[in-house]
């Protein structure tokens, strides 16, 4: 799909969702794609090969490192620190309710959560893996893990049989079950009026009126419902020139243009989720606003261009944080062992 | 206690050990000090620290990071990594079964496993925080952990009265729940003979035969049982000058030397446990031996001056890998958030 199309799709979208208001509860289950059903096998080998730090260099950093599902899905830095203390350019989203993105990555340039399993190994300042060979080296070098890719894929015979492909599938069948629902505002859209805050309430008025769910709406406040792989961008900043651009760095990272490397997508970005933001601080692609609170002050005056008084930036915080789900139990992983030998270095 | 002293009293319990045939299957429980009983919820609270990132400098390493519990409670690397890459002396010792060794760290150097807990934090190299008030000021940022430690200790009332201490004994809490019994050679022992093979069997043989029992003796393999802060320890290399001395530079790190500066105690250390040690590669404080056979080896020729066969190294560690205990399942714990703030940067 072209990016022109994309837009037109999103402007489609954009209007139909402005005319239904799109306050819906987060549905229990995410997409799940067609070539890749959830089985609880898959699901388990995906936890451990998540929690595995053998599939980084050093054995030191797994996905979990910077995508802490026992905090809010991410590592509440302003950028993750990768291989060597190496830091990356952007802050890591939250992989809680991923699921329910169209694309990943903050340029969206993974369409799958399959698709971006596989980017951080590689990454030389993040997990820093050679190649996906040296990946799938690891992996076969730990007995217990064919067993269970034999168990999920029973096509797979030999270790040689195990694909890079395989890996990222587990890990997104993981990924799908991290999902937080249940939140105070879900609660309160089944029914449960007392479940908001009066000062809440006045914030889920004000989002609307102000007009951040013109960009912020879908039962995940990341834009309607679209295919999966199809993006749903937005410019950051819409009104560059506020003081905000120098103090926060807005325009320095192009976004989705470091990708495509077309004039018309510098500095936009994929419309990030608004649920479980209260944890995610710090704020924004490079994690350079350290507060909720300046975070929706930053937002009205770059997006929308309005100057929000301080008791409506409360009262669209409170609602934010009404926004933080219940995260599921989870038993611990024990990841296979490679007995009477190290395969890190 | 003094060194001579201690050492003393090794001797005497060495020789009885000898005597008495020390095989013992692992208790459930070990030792609890009396100033520290377990409770639920102190054992919740210490697990969440031991998982909190937050109480490093970078919020990025906590306890598990290098002593893993989802593997054999280390990192399976020579030296483990912390702080901005930077790299300690010292392999980081498994945490599994910790809680019976009457010390703790490669040289003893902490009486407790409250004492050694505190120790990680304040190490530049490893979690490198600036001082324990910091580590304090970070926990009293987190609004959930204050009612936590409340529940443990009514004492306490608002944040100025947590400490180090409460800290340091939540975590050692936890740690003493970290108990992997039940190996194939604790069932072997407790009348299943068909737990061990016949190859483990004659390792379990050999261990007494050739002398590695003289040390690695009790329950734990790590000495018999003394009491809390006297340390079983051994020179290592006993007979200097093999060829190993310089391969894997036995001789640089001083040991318990490099804490007391008592010529008696170069290149003492305390006596590590066997139970689990297929699962801790690479091996000695070093990490300098890749392998269980190679370390099977090297003890044998540098400690007794024996030079096995290699059908005994392959009994040998036969009967070392049937140490390898069951891991108690676990539930993933949820860390209490900061909402709308992060404090780390």
């Amino acid at each position: 799909m072209t990016t022109k199309l994309v837009l037109a799709v999103c402007a489609t979208f954009l209007i139909q969702a402005a005319q239904a208001l799109p306050f819906d509860p987060l549905p229990a289950k995410p997409p799940i794609p067609a070539d890749n059903p959830q089985t609880p096998a898959k699901i388990e080998l995906g936890k451990k090969l998540y929690f595995d730090p053998r599939i980084s260099k050093q054995g030191t950093i797994s996905c979990n490192s910077c995508h802490n599902v026992m905090l809010g899905g991410d590592d509440n830095r302003p950028n993750s620190i990768g291989h060597n203390g190496q830091r990356g350019a952007r802050s890591a989203p939250t992989v809680w309710n991923s699921a329910f993105l169209s694309v990943q990555f903050w340029d969206g340039r993974a369409k799958s959560l399959e698709e971006q399993a596989k980017g951080p190994l590689t990454n030389p300042v993040e997990m820093a893996m050679d190649s996906q060979d040296v990946v799938l080296f690891r992996i076969r070098k730990v007995p217990g893990y064919l067993a269970e890719f034999k168990k999920v894929w029973p096509n797979i015979k030999t270790n040689e049989d195990i694909t890079i492909d395989y890996v990222a599938k587990a890990i997104a069948s993981y990924e799908r079950t991290l999902i937080a629902g249940g939140s105070p505002y879900d609660q309160f859209l089944r029914g449960n009026k007392k479940a908001l805050s009066a000062q809440a309430q006045a914030g889920m008025k004000l989002v609307q009126e102000v007009g951040c769910t013109s960009c912020h709406m879908g039962a995940n406040f990341a834009g309607p419902p679209l295919p999966e792989g199809t993006g749903f961008y937005q410019k950051f900043p819409v009104y560059p020139g506020s003081e905000y651009d120098a103090k926060y760095d807005l325009l320095k990272d192009k976004g989705r243009f470091e990708v495509t490397k077309a004039e018309q997508e510098k500095n936009m970005w994929r419309v990030p989720t608004w649920r479980n933001i209260a944890l995610t601080a710090p704020y924004f692609h490079n994690g350079s606003v350290k507060t909720l609170d300046e975070a929706v002050k930053v937002m009205a005056k770059t997006q929308l261009n309005k100057d929000l008084k301080p008791e409506e930036v409360s009262s669209i915080v409170s609602f934010l944080e009404s926004l933080t789900g219940k995260f599921p139990e989870q038993k611990m992983p024990r990841l296979p062992e490679t007995p009477g030998v190290s395969i890190v270095e």
